[in-house]
């Protein structure tokens, strides 16, 4: 295998810690010496060793010459585990491949610095793409302080959410629904607005999805409406955080009591929490508040293909152009899915 | 090759004529002699020879105790090549799959019994739903003396058309454009209504499709409001149809001036005249009209990945639940089509 095709391969490993790594980046390694793998590893869970790590226990001895090919910059920061920069100078690696920077750009190069005072050659920017967007939302997470949103919303196929404004009524169907449980056990966070709890009082928990995880749900509830009765308050299922400007108190919630409610801010605190990315399941209103302030990364839309007319409830109120690119469609039961990113 | 291998040569001999047999149907032939092919043929343009009899012209005198697979019952009346029936018959063949009967529910059935009478062993159903999707348009065209209409509409996300009511704006791309101009070539008919032709002065010709083909441009013009200057009654690139209820006279257009002006009855001339297939490219207030009557059968929609917001003009203004299923969707360079027939 070449240069190239052992990148690959690390980077499939990384995607061994699909879904158990946030608020971490997924990341692979491999370690070669003379044409043949010596030692591998990925990184798996926060708090648990590093990807580089993992492969040089495997390597132990042999490691000394090797090259190393590695998905993200090496860390050369003491953090949870320690840094990865002086394990491989310590093992004496003589060539290092890595794919792609650091995306702090505080410590950006940093990793590549001290490896190459060691002496040791240093190769960057290996499917630095793929790289990328491996950990699309990380990088997100870690350039902007911010997590990664993705707006999720069922429409009709004249853009409207709802036939009734005061009760929402799936328009969707089941498959559409067990691909949003899935979705959301994908996801640090779900987030709704006090409306969509007051009217829906949804559970707001992954029931359906092929993995048991439950995100934390995260209610915005500045004018402190929803009510202790809640489902989400009292079912125990996934922990529930509110945000709110009026001082509340939930047993089975953590309050947020804020002077700034403004959606930057939750997510400010969100991102301070280590919650890196977030499902919005929002009614017209708080996508309208998301999308306006630019604060969406991804957007889902399932379409039903049902007409609602003119006196229904539109997904979006105000005009947003040039922003989007489409990036997925496919066919889930009767219903289609698009996916779409922000440019 | 066995029968149903056959038949489906057949049907893939039928496909020859797309888009050029218009109002007759795609039909292909192939007739068997001791499991050797000995003749095929197809339908290919109406007025000409049907595909049994350019079958047989090849099979000759073989035909005698041959094996006849046909996509479509063999006509017994006589049109204007005479009846396939009779010509079945001559030849003397010993047996004839058919894979579906006439639509026609006035003659359906009868070219089966003349061939039985005449001592030919018949057999009916083989392949019978591709055969009957090969020629959807034609079934219903036959079953309902209307045409088969396609309704298409390009939209934003939240289902709008044209940001400002007054001024249509395309809102999709140029490989959009390109696929809209190559349906237009394969439909006898494109339908637009005064309110289209007033605001935005369209050709509605057929300029980046890859054929060359041209559609009869039909426009309603209940109150006579289409101005004489209009492209399409000056560009004498493709016919034009005016249906109104006003007495007017143009040079280059064909007007039908009419007391009931309802589209049931602009719909039923159209098929008396053998249009088969309309491409209805209309505003809001026509693609709700069509809706509303149940007069569409197919719809296709190219969705921008942009949000046009509450002020911008609707696709559909009225409910329709339930009537339509998903049956294609792809990406169309930076949109998305989506395909839906109705139930």
């Amino acid at each position: 295998m070449n240069d190239e095709q052992m990148m690959q391969f690390a980077l499939n490993l990384a995607k061994a810690g699909s879904n158990q790594t946030s608020p971490n980046p997924l990341v692979g390694c491999v370690i070669t010496k003379n044409q043949e793998i010596i030692g591998f590893g990925a990184h798996l869970k926060a708090g648990e060793a590093h990807a580089e790590i993992n492969a040089l226990k495997i390597a132990g001895e042999k490691a000394r010459g090797a090259t190393v090919y590695v998905t993200l910059e090496p860390c050369s920061h003491i953090g949870q585990t320690g840094p990865c920069v002086e394990a491989l100078i310590q093992a004496q690696v003589g060539h290092v491949f890595i794919a792609t920077l650091d995306p702090n750009p505080l410590v950006a190069g940093q990793g590549v610095r001290r490896l190459k005072e060691a002496g040791i050659t240093v190769s960057v920017g290996l499917c630095e793409h793929e790289a990328r967007a491996l950990n699309e939302a990380f990088f997100y997470y870690i350039s902007q302080r911010l997590p990664y949103v993705t707006l999720k919303q069922a429409i009709s196929l004249d853009g409207k959410i709802t036939a009734e404004k005061e009760k929402q009524t799936a328009i969707t169907g089941r498959q559409v629904q067990e691909d949003v449980h899935n979705a959301r056990a994908m996801h640090d966070a779900i987030l709704v607005g006090s409306n969509t709890v007051c009217i829906d009082d949804p559970s707001l928990t992954n029931r359906l999805g092929s993995s048991k995880k439950q995100p934390i749900r995260v209610v915005i509830d500045r004018a402190g409406n929803v009510p202790s009765s809640a489902k989400l308050l009292n079912d125990n299922v996934a922990p529930t955080w509110l945000f709110t400007a009026k001082p509340r108190d939930f047993a089975s919630a953590r309050t947020f009591v804020l002077e700034d409610c403004s959606l930057h801010n939750i997510l400010r605190i969100l991102a301070d929490e280590g919650i890196m990315t977030v499902y919005v399941e929002a009614g017209c209103q708080m996508a309208d508040a998301f999308l306006q302030q630019r604060l969406v990364q991804k957007m889902i839309l399932y379409i039903a293909p049902k007409l609602l007319g003119a006196e229904a409830l539109s997904m979006a109120t105000k005009a947003i152009q040039g922003a989007f690119t489409f990036t997925g469609v496919e066919k889930i039961g009767e219903d289609i899915k698009l996916t779409l990113t922000m440019k």
